[in-house]
């Protein structure tokens, strides 16, 4: 999720929460990441986000965010460990960076020379510590987001070359998303509507709790409600979302 | 905490949280972090401790773990941000590395010219990556705990003689403990007894959820109960602590 004010995820993160485990087949643990400025409040389990107590309390308590990364794990490479659970966090150029995949890579072993070591065992981390090494060498600093999607439209296809390589990433700044088969983005905004969740039966009126001016676009693997309007990302397409809207 | 099997920190957490904003006045914000083989549990909140809904989380669902650090802020330098709460971690070595601060460096600008940058504004966050990029000049890769702390001995002094500089550093394996002022530390091991809190009106029997083998060594501020031997460091001692005990 990409937003232009602070938004709360209950609404999605309930439809979310429900594929880990009960609706889906992605049990192997998930995690979520809300920036708060340049802060950020990582958790992860490797109990299913359905039964998750830390999912439970994000349920409960709600934690409002301008960029958010969450995902539900199927285990293809490494172990049902804390260490595989996404997303990933790395520090770079004095920013908190945070990374998840869906897909699966093989034969993939990226030269890792630099200050970025996987810690886990799966390909997706391998990507991601790539990634950081790759966009370090590239800026001195960080650069604009506009900048960052030219560098990584470079860097991509050398690691889709090697198989499904759906991923998020974000610097609390912007999101960008990658589809290398299957990503979906719906951006909400004046007038806001209803939404009905396609896992569970729940129903919102965004109007109740947004203002005119909030725009807040949400990228996810397949569709989270059954009444609005979802885009289908392109295969081999890089999207930029800024301030709540698809910018590049 | 460091243990030689994984414990919960319930007992423990219970007083230190209370220190959050009751019975003490570090009430600037509190984290906590639990490592899990290799993978990482990192919680961090600015509401202080003693009513953080995470830190209520953590009382009641019991997280075990080998290697516990948490800290409760009083801000000195940065603002009350979520990017300046202590614990903060970097990878390095294809591991993750905990670290917590107790003091105050009054003109310390180190020369980070690596891989490893604050987010945040504390003199605490400046100080773990410089000694996180003096640890990588220093080795290739992981160095046994023994190797490490003979760097540290190397490279503490240098940042301790900018003001006080009490910290914990662990990478999951061991647990490293530098005292400026003010540090001690327990170890519980077999015949286990009755423990009570300092700041609340609680005691735990250990004896009842313990083995005969089980080790656990507590670092800490101050100490946390009132019928047990706490030891004190030294100031300017370094002590390393593996598998529940205090080795060098």
């Amino acid at each position: 999720m990409n937003c232009n004010t602070p938004t709360d995820v209950t609404f999605s993160f309930s439809g979310f929460a429900q594929r880990g485990g009960r609706t889906d087949h992605h049990a192997d643990g998930w995690g979520i990441a809300f920036f708060e400025g340049a802060g950020l409040r990582h958790f992860v389990d490797h109990q299913s986000a359905c039964d998750s107590p830390v999912a439970e309390l994000i349920r409960r308590d709600p934690i409002k965010s301008r960029n958010v990364i969450a995902h539900i794990r199927k285990a293809t490479q490494g172990a049902v460990a804390l260490e595989n659970c996404h997303p990933f966090v790395r520090e770079l150029w004095g920013r908190y960076w945070v990374f998840a995949h869906n897909g699966n890579l093989e034969n993939f072993h990226p030269n890792l020379h630099a200050g970025f070591r996987p810690v886990g065992a799966t390909d997706s981390e391998q990507a991601f510590c790539w990634l950081m090494q790759e966009l370090a060498k590239s800026h001195a600093s960080v650069p604009t987001a506009q900048e960052l999607t030219l560098t990584l439209r470079e860097l991509t296809p050398r690691i889709a070359r090697h198989g499904t390589f759906n991923f998020l990433l974000s610097n609390g700044q912007a999101l960008w998303a990658h589809c290398s088969t299957q990503l979906y983005f719906v951006e909400r905004k004046h007038p806001f509507a209803h939404a009905q969740l396609a896992d569970e039966d729940l129903n919102i009126d965004f109007a109740q709790n947004t203002s005119a001016s909030d725009k807040v676009a949400v990228v996810v693997t397949a569709p989270l409600t059954t009444n609005e309007e979802w885009t289908a990302f392109a295969p081999g397409q890089l999207r930029l979302f800024v301030d709540g809207a698809s910018v590049g």
